[in-house]
């Protein structure tokens, strides 16, 4: 099978987020906007990439910490900024792997570099551009296992945004003749649910029927929902899995439904995150939850909560998918035992 | 104990919804914006009445009923007029059970003062009156056994608005010195948490913490919540209770964490409806989902459902709270066989 270029725009990292040579500055899609608008946040400095970090402009596990590896970059080329600068832009979100594994890696490529006399900002930009390359890959692979776990008529739940693999995953499984629709819960706070999953799905020509969070319980008693598929921020290495916020309650559901439920799970399990005791879930600010696009929708004498991710344990998981293949969940340990099958 | 008069304006029906004989025409506070907006629909005819309750101007299952019946009371006094006026206003919304019982009573009502050569809307608004002091009533008994369920610093979780009992819980509750932490879902798509509920709770000066739906299993993980209680639009003889959409999931998170779930059940179970496959779900605009106050939340290309309601089965509900006390949910239909206890 030829399979044609994804065209979704958050199929290929490279669209999304760079280090511009000419501005010496990283340029990333605005998540927050996308894609009601499209536009693309310059970050000049170190501090500007850490608040576009935090302030969600990017978000996902990997892009996430491809934009901080970019913004590494921008540092005073000397040990001391840029060990300053690591220690600030680990600081941006606590819950997903990617960043504290690439981070630290980057900041070995430049203090190498520095000691070697070579560039350190080249050194950390091949190095990052190289992980991106990576990651895109990794995508595609773990898009490919899952597509075989798809049926001809599959009715597909997922919640919040689960990137390039979902997006691979749906495009190659239309290319494989199979017609799949994709539910999707809109997923407050931030709706990306019903922005970016809902236009990667219009991008790919996938139909997508829009659900709010509270909904997925009701479908699966009515038999309209055939899987729950989505991400995760970080796996441990005997099979949790944390996701945005709301996952647990659609795990839940699911079971008590006998809907399988496969997380793709990209590059595997944290190997440095033995089980959910390990994870810092982050707490947002609430007062995301009293807005929604700038308008106060919420009463005023109460305070909100915003923990931003939740855990679900391995017994709910029916498969963890990776690029080297679907593992259960109580055995995700072994993708690190495994090559990748070819 | 003197219990002093309850602030919370939906405590009252009253105070929300009335006929008023200067205006012949019904006044319904507007629940799509209050408490935003303190505003009042006029309803003249029963066209506008039935439009106002499809509009959500008016919900829950006693007030929409109530409004509906002093909806018929604007309809020409003859027979014929009344018969097509309640057949309309019976079509506005499916699902809760105290429309389908309020208003062919009042029709029944119109009809014996007809042939009686009594006056007809007298009968009628002196029926419906009373129904909505005896349901005022109910509401306050049924709020005060839910009250003796909850303890002394217990953080209570809500959905959506479980109406005038649960006014009268936490009322009650707090007067007999037992502080009480409401969390209210926001209830997407009409938010009625973020509105209504926590609304409410400001009035009697609960304090309330807004989350979204997607977020309870997370806090009962976390052993945030001591109970989770909401009301139902109409409960089987058997037990299973239906409910705004989103309940039935939060249900399945309580029962996994062993969090008590209680059912404001009002004045019981609807003797009508044996079992749960003769409850109709009512599924309104699936584009009520996409917007948000009026503004477009979601990207183009894609649909979107809104079941307005689900099912939650007997097992995962510990027990239903009634004017007569307390039932385990597969014996509620005792409620039928049981004196109110005074």
């Amino acid at each position: 099978m030829t399979l044609p270029p994804n065209p979704a725009l958050l199929a290929d990292r490279f669209r999304t987020l760079r280090y511009d040579a000419a501005e010496d500055a990283v340029i990333l899609l605005n998540r927050a906007k996308y894609p009601l608008a499209v536009a693309y946040v310059t970050c000049r400095t170190v501090e500007e990439t850490a608040r576009a970090i935090e302030q969600m402009i990017v978000q996902g596990g990997p892009p996430l910490a491809y934009a901080a590896g970019l913004g590494l970059a921008l540092a005073h080329p000397d040990e001391s900024s840029y060990r300053t600068a690591a220690a600030r832009l680990l600081a941006t979100r606590p819950t997903a792997d990617d960043l504290h594994h690439l981070l630290p890696a980057a900041l070995a490529q430049a203090l190498q570099a520095l000691a070697a006399g070579a560039d350190p900002k080249q050194a950390i930009l091949a190095f990052v551009n190289g992980e991106i390359e990576r990651g895109n890959q990794v995508s595609q692979a773990c898009g490919r296992h899952a597509a075989r776990l798809l049926t001809d008529g599959d009715r597909v739940l997922t919640h919040c945004i689960a990137g390039a693999a979902l997006c691979w995953m749906l495009w190659i499984a239309k290319h494989q003749g199979k017609a799949i629709h994709l539910y999707a819960t809109e997923t407050r706070p931030y709706l990306q649910g019903a922005r970016l999953t809902a236009q990667s799905a219009v991008e790919m020509g996938i139909p997508c029927t829009l659900i709010t969070d509270g909904m997925p319980a009701h479908l699966m008693s009515q038999g309209m929902i055939a899987k729950f598929i989505c991400a995760a921020d970080r796996i441990t290495m005997d099979g949790h899995i944390t996701n945005k916020v709301g996952t647990f309650q659609i795990a839940l559901a699911a079971h008590y439904h006998h809907v399988p439920f496969y997380v793709l799970g990209y590059d595997g399990p944290d190997p440095a995150t033995p089980s959910a005791d390990q994870i810092e879930i982050e707490w947002r600010d609430g007062r995301e939850v009293l807005y929604l696009a700038g308008q106060r929708v919420a009463v005023e004498g109460i305070d909100a909560l915003y923990p931003a991710f939740d855990i679900t344990p391995p017994h709910l998981i029916s498969g963890i998918v990776t690029d080297r293949g679907v593992f259960p969940a109580h055995r995700v340990g072994d993708y690190w035992q495994q090559q990748a099958p070819r």
